[in-house]
């Protein structure tokens, strides 16, 4: 039997991406009346049919649960995963798990694919490209269907749904004043650049814990890492930059680990002269030398929230959307050997 | 519309376990007469068709891998799936991941969803549950109904199907042999306690690598750890008990970056006083301090050649059955601060 046509093989025939294939099944006016046509007709003609087992199965439960993820290799989605499991297995749910790797069409092939009558609802933290795009066509397609969605992390404000975040201003800002509180008197942070949504949250908690305590903002003292590739030779620089830094607040334990190595081959003592504190509390942190304070962000428990709430959704009778709800998840400061 | 009759749910209304509903429904001897036909009159009376919609799809070919493994907190694991993906996507495959979670139930439930039409193919690591009873039923049901199974690291020896294994015997060998040239005379070796394949095999190698240098294999520094969370008390007394030991061979990173701390504590210096190599490549062999020498696995060699192997076999016609291949990947070692 042949291949089942999907969004794929359809922009694959016809040379166009997924997204202009997805958009112009649903007649969207982004894509141009021509462009359009051709694609409607070619999905016609070979009998493509969206979602047409999701709609002949609607209600019949899978007692599935689909999680989109951006990446594998990273300890804080694999925490998430872990939380996920262990609460929809409690419930009788299965968990099945596709990884988008960052890209906006593997986001939209392995949600199209999920949402064909595999699971029952989605748990979605969004690839840096949909972010970036901030094309959320695929969500609301599938929200449409009736499907719930559960999106953590990394999140589309305006589409329908329950919510799990961490608060990074405020942890961000907790961080630096738990410096400043260690006798601090130059911290500085070590973030990412701003269109990476938590790299400007962090900073700016980390502003706002200055301005709290009338210190001036220093620009000097906030880097903005864009590849993190090379963080060794930025993160060097910043160290010779400047000298009577003390304390960092780093958006992720590699950037802090970097730090720490460097700072002790410059002959500097840590917590004494250069405290530090990292956001992820991974492997990393505990078993580096010395150990790092972190600030967790409770994964596990993120990912127990977001099997709850859509277990809840999918076996409530009643639609109820007027009552997402954004659950604001505290994180929590692990204090170990980088800091006084 | 009711939930689908499947093996968990039989199980729990018969308040048997999943593996007996599965060997009884296959008319398996291992099952007492009485047991079988009260779970086969059950899975007829409510109409239970094993794996229906695989039979009926047999020839329909879904451009589904599945993958199931142990856990996903782990390096080695999340670089294999990055390799998987990598081919299968290359070959326009996508790629479904579930989680057993080191349980010998939930492998089995996860393979019969999945096993449901869902893919065409599995790539597996055994459970270590699984690997303890040696109850690979599940597994043969599945290469009985025509869909391959590429195993990968935890194996089954006896389950026809294409094997991707590391040679661990010769990786520590040449590990243990690599300190011996530095000039190391009293290498000890961390291990896992002999059920883990991988300990065993590792200790084996690090043995003959001794006696082919003609030094004879002093018990006391073996060291066979089973309780990982209390790594770090077993392995201070080791090293206390063993004052002239000048080299570790570890199996796992975490075993080598707690020996660090460790030694760095005591006065001791790196690799000067004792020098460190570690099985496994991951962020902490990298981002410690002093980094560490490790055995790289190439995970993601391993995912890939398992994902080429299964996509052959997918898309050959004819079975082939005679020639399964087990692929040994060659490990590497990657030089770092803990050796001189």
């Amino acid at each position: 039997m042949a291949q089942k046509l999907t969004l794929k093989k359809i922009a694959q025939d016809l040379k166009v991406s997924i997204s202009t294939v997805s958009k112009a099944l649903r007649d969207s006016y982004e894509i141009s009346e021509e462009t359009r046509k051709k694609i409607q007709e070619y999905a016609k003609q070979y009998n493509y049919k969206p979602n047409s087992i999701a709609l002949s199965l609607k209600n019949q439960k899978t007692k599935k649960i689909g999680i989109i993820i951006p990446e594998i290799v990273h300890h804080f989605f694999a925490t998430v995963i872990s939380g996920v499991e262990h609460v929809a297995n409690e419930k009788g749910y299965q968990v099945i798990i596709c990884l988008s790797g960052e890209s906006f069409d593997k986001e939209v092939v392995n949600m199209e694919m999920l949402a064909n009558g595999s699971i029952d609802g989605f748990i979605l933290s969004l690839s840096k490209e949909t972010m970036s795009k901030q094309d959320f066509h695929h969500l609301r397609e599938v929200i449409n269907q009736g499907m719930p969605i559960v999106m953590f992390d990394r999140v589309a404000d305006d589409i329908p749904g329950d919510k799990i975040i961490i608060d990074d201003v405020t942890a961000a800002s907790e961080a630096t004043d738990f410096l400043m509180r260690k006798a601090k008197k130059n911290v500085g942070i070590l973030s990412t650049v701003d269109y990476v949504n938590v790299g400007r949250l962090r900073t700016q908690g980390y502003s706002e814990a200055l301005m709290k305590r009338g210190v001036e903002v220093n620009q000097d003292l906030i880097l903005k890492i864009e590849d993190i590739d090379h963080c060794d030779e930025l993160i060097e620089k910043f160290i010779d930059n400047n000298p009577s830094l003390d304390g960092i607040v780093a958006v992720n334990e590699l950037f802090a680990v970097t730090a720490s190595k460097i700072l002790l081959r410059k002959g500097k003592r840590i917590p004494d002269d250069v405290a530090i504190v990292a956001f992820t509390d991974g492997m990393l942190s505990k078993y580096s030398n010395p150990s790092l304070t972190t600030i967790g962000q409770n994964g596990y428990e993120m990912g127990g929230i977001a099997a709850a709430k859509l277990i809840d959704r999918l076996e409530q009778d009643q639609k109820d959307e007027e009552r997402y709800e954004t659950v604001i998840v505290k994180t929590s400061l692990i204090e170990r050997e980088s800091t006084p």
